[in-house]
């Protein structure tokens, strides 16, 4: 099933639910999409690019328009609106102004409806395209009977289907091999624990949850074969991702397991180095509550001074190969990058 | 302040309170004690072993007693009693075995309960003043200015007073020196963020609060001179503490940080190797909840599979030197640690 779809109004699984309760939403007005977006119901660059994409094609169905230029005009206020809702994701805005391009081409309502809603539907199957792809790749790196070890979520929640790094373990699985999985938790927002778990729990795929503070002794025991996580951006020399990701990385080359990173080209920011890249820092409530809404579970003192990036940056040097829909890229990335990706 | 002392009762800073409350139990019976040690309200192998000495101190005082025989009797129960509350607790029979031998010399009700009483606090004092030399010695390491990672509890809380690996940073303080603290919050149960980062602020103490996911960004961008961790137990090839001090060690070695582990000489089993110690795994609820008291807090799928070990152990050679009351002992520790402490 995917994250995001369209069915006469966009459907989304409302992942603030989860694991607690699985809860499709309705969105038949893109005031309940863009409020969706913003609480998170649907997060991961690829399902936000669907969703901005879906977005305007809920715009130009939400109502009806006799006259053609009032319905692009509708559409224009509401890609404005969605934009605003997550200010800092590229994907999002990609996926609005990518449907909104192909609208603007049509003539009349009818024709404006038509292509608006087929862009969407194109993003978010180039997308579980891609993914697949990846997987097919990716899935040449594990053998059957091997235990993968991730972190955060890149999988199909965070995608419209399949995944990133968790879509190259289910494509291992569809091969027919016996692969296990150990999740960390991914502090402090537990997309590990409430995402990844649920969603290989959905598959039937073996998951056994950890915190992130037992990489190191499952490593240090063996029971690890490799390590797969998304990204958020590739730059020239690291890979952003998920807080964290970077610690694994280490903990990785340290036993001597391939560390791997998935990621689909749209990833990829060759121009920059990890260095012009401005890390994120979120509130300090999310260290302090665990599950901010359920404000008595108080695990810190409220007045403690918190560091709370949102990402971190591992050089490139600690990954032991790319895994892109355009193929498996080894190192020297210089080199093999820029050649698979036509860069 | 102490975290247990005898005023007329046992009285205790309750642990389980903390940050929420701070507060203060009276135990005036050795029945509540056990129920404060079975909740644990007082954990940390030095607090555990004054908590068993003064248990038997109290079961001398809370009732009045005409013949020594009678009284007698009444504390073997109590000392069964109380070793009864955490089975593998060995810290905890120690002070329960001492204090028990010191009260049986006594020759009439009077003198039972004095030696009972002394022994009890001569424990407490023995702790303060060996954590105060480790201090001492390790304060030596730290030099003004610098800043200093710790993982889990081991403070004030673990112990009467002043702490081992807290303890150092208190010493370095009080020396005049500038030390800033980053304390790991310490997944599952969050002894970092909850009473390290509690008691170093109580003091003054320049405290920063991150996941333990984030140990590795804060070392790569330099902002870590040194870390330093308490011990549960030492062998001869490695050292076991909580779960996630062996990724902290692994970090420290590939940023070249030094890793210092601070111990009384209680805690070492130099007979033993790390492969003869078997790590105790806990209840999968605590990847679950978050905070188990509020069982709103799902963080998981309730039917997921759980690794939970207690504890991992570091190999002695990622740890750069072991701080004891003896003094600060380097490698080869093969060599140094018997010649140190004389086993």
């Amino acid at each position: 099933m995917r994250t995001i779809f369209w069915d006469d109004c966009v459907k989304l699984i409302d992942q603030t639910l989860l694991p607690d309760r699985f809860e499709v939403i309705k969105c038949k007005r893109v005031e309940e999409l863009a409020d969706a977006i913003k609480r998170l119901a649907v997060r991961g660059a690829p399902a936000l690019e669907a969703a901005g994409g879906y977005g305007i094609a809920l715009a130009a169905y939400e109502r009806d328009f006799a006259e053609v230029g009032e319905l692009k005009e509708h559409i224009r206020k509401c890609a404005e609106l969605l934009a605003s809702t997550r200010p800092t994701a590229v994907n999002l805005f990609y996926g609005i102004e990518r449907v909104l391009s192909a609208a603007m081409q049509g003539e009349n309502v009818e024709e404006v409806k038509l292509l608006a809603l087929s862009e969407a539907e194109k993003i978010a199957s180039e997308d579980v395209e891609r993914n697949r792809q990846m997987g097919k790749h990716g899935a040449k790196l594990l053998k059957d009977g091997f235990t993968v070890l991730t972190y955060c979520n890149a999988g199909r929640l965070a995608t419209v289907d399949w995944g990133t790094a968790l879509g190259v373990i289910r494509s291992a699985v569809e091969e027919g091999k016996k692969i296990k999985v150990i999740a960390c938790e991914t502090r402090p927002l537990n997309q590990g624990s409430r995402l990844t778990a649920w969603e290989l729990m959905q598959d039937g795929i073996d998951v056994t949850l950890i915190t992130d503070s037992m990489a190191g002794i499952v490593m240090q025991k063996g029971l690890v074969d490799c390590a797969i996580v998304g990204a958020d951006r590739i730059v020239r020399d690291a890979v952003f991702n998920k807080i964290g990701t970077y610690t694994v990385a280490v903990l990785a080359k340290e036993h001597s397991i391939p560390f791997y990173v998935a990621a689909p080209e749209t990833t990829f920011d060759w121009g920059k180095e990890a260095k012009d890249v401005v890390i994120e820092e979120r509130s300090r409530e999310e260290l302090i509550y665990c599950n901010i809404k359920c404000k008595r579970s108080l695990i810190a003192p409220t007045d403690v001074g918190v560091f709370n990036p949102a990402f971190d940056s591992t050089p490139l040097n600690y990954v032991s190969a790319l895994i892109t829909e355009k193929g498996v890229i080894y190192p020297p990335y210089d080199e093999n990058v820029p050649k698979a990706l036509g860069f």
